[in-house]
């Protein structure tokens, strides 16, 4: 066994998978209620049929495909892997059966387990580490996707129960960085996306970045001071959303008798004022920054100020907890909430595409989607790192996306 | 035991619901692939809604309703019943569980049987009839709606091994019928539904009606004679229909090789030249009839020729028999195909709607539908008659819809 | 001359177009506010493209095309002509200009002129006499056109001055006919659209009609009773386009500080209680009847009625009379607005299109549409006859459509 | 007459408005063919609207308002001022006709004739720059609007004759910039729009950037090389609306007997290999220089560029010169097409949106959309410079927007 500690982290990988599904039905496994909110069986299968179609087809000797009809039914996006499924049809297919997906699962487990008892390139090795992430990134879906189906399910069903006490709110601070030029994106040892590369200069002017995420008592006031009916806070194209999607609260949340109340993976409960507000879109965010009077950072400052301030441990506590019990004592620009930052999804300077279709990964999302620094509660903890970059369409409430302010000096 | 032949066939009939759903898995059971097509789950726990509205609610005494969230959840259209679920989110409700669904069932078939014990008022039988031939046209919805999902799975599954012989074509023969005043519509004893009632007389030309149904080789020689291209055989908004819908042929067929396939619940298999063509829209079957120098026949002539042909034994095979593995020596207007009629579904004169909510049964739905006669494959047996009159929009294809032909002499 | 009348007839009718179109601006004659409103210019144009198609290019000896892109731009729906304009983008041809229209319609005018000194045949003097129908046709739908574009305006334009004087409103009354075999459609001298025809017989169950309109005060109450707002008044897709479209009147009504007002062709007036109510959809003529305990009448039971009761002239006044001042006086099944009928515009018994382009006139249209009966004050005089079957989509408002109440007996 | 020079100018711009719409009929004024071109009457409206609202009502003593009724026709979003009509349906608006506009315009310019004959404050002279800057941009809007309604004319008229002579082509080179500290922004004397400020420090990598657009005959060979069909060379969302929209060539471009021919103001012609390619989105933009191997530029790099090869004359002739006939000699980075960014139009650091309706004027604006640099054949000459930020939705294609490629070091 040439490398024992990536076939226990493997197995580790994938069973985790398997763990956030262990509450699901047969039915919550199959369903797509939006778009955007992949049903977790199609997540299982083709998180495996990524294994299978750039580990083992290529690089196992005789392997032989479990299923030719696969391919078609879980390739995402690759367009250089052939013909897919639409996404808006996730959903239909009820069948392979979840139990046929898990057999699925373990069949490419045994011979990613024998691939790994070879003597690999380093170019598989890269691949088999971007297969690891790229579960991990499923796994936050995952966890978002299911809530999405539950969440519109009007009996509200428990997904597990809360196991977290609540914590206390800590003084807003702001946290000054001075005017210059300094260094972000990703370089060094250990795993990146390619869009976190390569590292590269900025110049920014002085700025301060707060030290904690907005909370949903902060938000409530927003609501109340009727920030969600008043034009001028909003960008043109936020406020036509609003209007059209009739847009009055967060995602999840319900008002019942003057009280807020919000679906969270424990169920229906009254909405935590102390914990960040989440599940809310770019304009959203937007519209809260400028009724503050400060605005959203970039995601350079957002990055650099990472860098200065690494200790900061002040935190408020995220809505469910899911990976991170201990995250309240953890590094705060990380875990609870992803921030929306004020910068499109864009190529770094001198980036570089891959060739083939690992090309397709991130390059060709690079428009019209903006970026998310920091990390969820539903972020696997071994992802979480300072020069990740999420992206998402301003519209989008169904990850754990909050507010973090910034203002210029 | 005052009504031991109606618990009898009570009980026979809610376990015919079930059986139909036997070969399914949880997931088939969920899915909503399009509007018309119900979850088979919705389909077991709304017709159990309707008796427990309509009969354990106002007339056992201390009934319990089972959980009050399903009135929400399992009302189809009933508007005099209070708020229900969008028909287009019917597919996103993974909980209630099918377990939980049967759990509903069993609960109320119990309570059901409780009230079979009663000496029950004519009124409170009329209602009980009307659930049961409720719970049957529900029957056959399950069988076209599963056949949807299961038929645009691209693995194309097994619903049920095919069990019957091969058939012989029979000749095509004009059935004529004399100019005079005729009465159609529902008397006498037995049930109907309001639609078909009050009987009243017509008035006919003489015309001719088809011995029997257009197979599909028939259809064949329409695809290759440029049917599905010439636009001086279709109805302008079918023309539309077709070019926008890219239709091409009957649902559920694909051309491979120059051979023709198709999806049945028996999997995915050659086209039977000698079985009748059916999946088809109205508009297909008028365009059909257009090209062959015929035309479809009215509901009200069809409705006379079945009373003065009723022994006619001419018959083909249907693509799949589910309940009548003796269709093949019945009465040939009945069972195979439903056939698409160019009636539109209004009101018979003097046409009474009930009060209350069964007012809302037939009546509301007396707009921009096309009458389809004859009963399908699919259609329990003791649902067939010749007075019978099922409904769809032009542009449905998911029953099975077929052609007869008619000509004006 | 050897047709001298007819030479007067079509200079006649042809300058009646014109007329119409005297009251507006040349941008008015342009824009297409809704798809089913064509501009007036295209009007103008598609009558003179009916002439010099059907008739100049095959009998004219010599006829040079006034302009071969015009048969692009102004075929209407005939796809044995070829290509034609989109529907939807008629109102965006700016080019040719109004004036160039005019010197289109002059120059197939007199060359229409030269035809009419030839002899000619039968054959000819029918595709005349139905480009003459055509054109008057399109005169009633150049009235409702141009009223849609204005009432859209803020600024609500004056098209012409009122002229006639506020009428009485007559007794209501029921018209009783006994049941029996009747003779329907057209036969005998003169001209009909294919669709009145053949005549023939059809048995009717015995019933009432009223001797007059529903008028605008009646349909107050409806709309104070909560017509709009309790469903069981309406048909279910009535009621979900209701919703959809927010509808809570008839068309151009608007109500200000408790006061309904209108838009008319005389500009924004209050609504006057004893004219009646117009501009309303099937589904609303159906909820207003059901309301009223009463029904609208099969175009069967309207047409009999009109041969029983051909001198009753009871009338009230239409709301805006345009070509028919006399009309208090005429026949009053006729005229003020169409009545919205429940029957399809389905073939009569024995219907038969014509061949080539002409059978593209009437019978592919015979779908989803509803009969209207009568005639409108924008109808043209000697195109009113109680066998001719107007039709359109019950959600359409944009036609002078009414109500006239029926009851069984 | 204080302001002499100020009253001259008005006067020019305001002049050349109408000079843009002289060759267009009552028509074209008035027709709105896609919801992003606005009619021409609109336009002529909406530019005195602002001067109205903004400079007479509020400083004109006794200053009586035209018509109330056109605060609602002809704001454009300014939500702060009222409702307004609906972007889509100002084509609708047949109401008032071009010549009340123009009528409009001269009460407008004679009341503003009168306030430039007061002493005005800055704040009201800083109000009245804005004004004809608005203008200006207009009439880039008027000439693309218009070409839009024209071109789209099954007719192609012609609006203008062509006046300028063909060039030649000039080799490509690369002019390239080191990195390092530059700024970027407006600073100094005169106008600017406050998107273009402040001015401020970027950190750039090295790179170069191409000395001229390329050219039709080059995009040629990108359609020719199966640009259009492969779809690496495209962001996801580019593929996705091309294939939607079935995009195959730039606007106005059709391919006749193997030869390209493309709409121009002076009407259908052949496709001049010479003259820069315009009218693509960012998407063909993006996948050109894909294709190429090289890249878009960022507007830094742009702008870091035009300041330091200023005087570059290199250059190609626009498809169609409008305001500009001396362009070729022009500094090439400026003028013929505007040159799409692969940057955001997002705010720059320390931006201030203004106070009040006219902080409406463009920070509302600033999410998806892509900056383009330049300025083109139909810019107004004076309000051409380096800094000015364009900005368009990546789909838009009806602006003159072309390509100028860059390179990494």
């Amino acid at each position: 066994m040439p490398y024992p500690q990536l076939n226990e982290r493997f197995q580790q990988i994938r069973r985790t998978t398997e763990l956030i599904c262990a509450p699901l039905t047969p039915e919550d496994m199959v369903v797509q209620v939006m778009v955007d909110a992949s049903p977790p069986k199609w997540h299982l299968a083709h998180t495996t049929w990524f294994f299978e179609t750039f580990l083992l087809k290529p690089y196992l000797p005789q392997y032989k495909e479990f299923n030719p009809d696969f391919n078609f039914l879980f390739n995402s996006y690759y367009e250089s892997i052939g013909k897919r499924l639409q996404r808006t049809n996730r959903g239909n297919i009820t069948r392979p059966s979840g139990a046929e997906v898990l057999e699925y699962r373990y069949y490419v487990n045994a011979h990613m387990l024998q691939l790994l008892d070879l003597e690999l390139d380093k170019a598989v090795l890269d691949f088999l580490e971007l297969g690891l992430q790229h579960e991990q990134q499923h796994q936050e879906l995952l966890v978002t996707d299911l809530k999405y189906t539950l969440g519109t399910n009007p009996l509200f069903p428990v997904y597990m129960e809360k196991t977290y006490n609540q914590g206390a709110i800590i003084d807003q601070q702001w946290l000054p960085i001075n005017e210059g030029v300094y260094t972000i994106g990703f370089s060094g040892e250990g795993f990146s996306f390619d869009n976190e590369t390569p590292a590269h200069k900025v110049y920014l002017e002085s700025y301060c970045l707060s030290n904690r995420l907005i909370t949903n008592g902060e938000y409530i006031q927003f609501i109340e001071g009727k920030g969600y009916e008043t034009s001028h806070f909003w960008l043109m194209e936020g406020w036509e959303w609003r209007k059209k999607e009739q847009v009055e609260a967060p995602l999840y949340w319900f008002k019942q008798d003057n009280t807020w109340f919000q679906y969270t993976l424990a169920g229906f409960q009254e909405v935590d004022i102390l914990a960040p507000v989440t599940h809310i879109s770019f304009y959203e965010a937007y519209a809260f920054a400028k009724w503050s009077g400060f605005r959203l950072p970039t995601e350079q400052e957002w990055e650099v100020a990472s860098q200065l301030y690494p200790f900061s441990n002040h935190s408020v506590f995220a809505g469910s907890f899911l990976f991170h019990p201990q995250r309240e004592t953890e590094f705060n620009l990380l875990g609870n909430c992803w921030q929306w930052c004020y910068s499109n999804y864009n190529p770094y300077p001198n980036y570089q595409q891959a060739e083939g279709a690992l090309g397709e990964y991130n390059g060709k999302f690079m428009i019209n989607q903006m970026v998310l620094r920091g990390g969820s509660c539903a972020t696997p903890q071994s992802h979480i790192r300072n020069t990740y970059r999420n992206f998402f369409h301003p519209v989008k409430r169904w990850q754990f996306s909050g507010i973090r302010l910034a203002k210029s000096l």
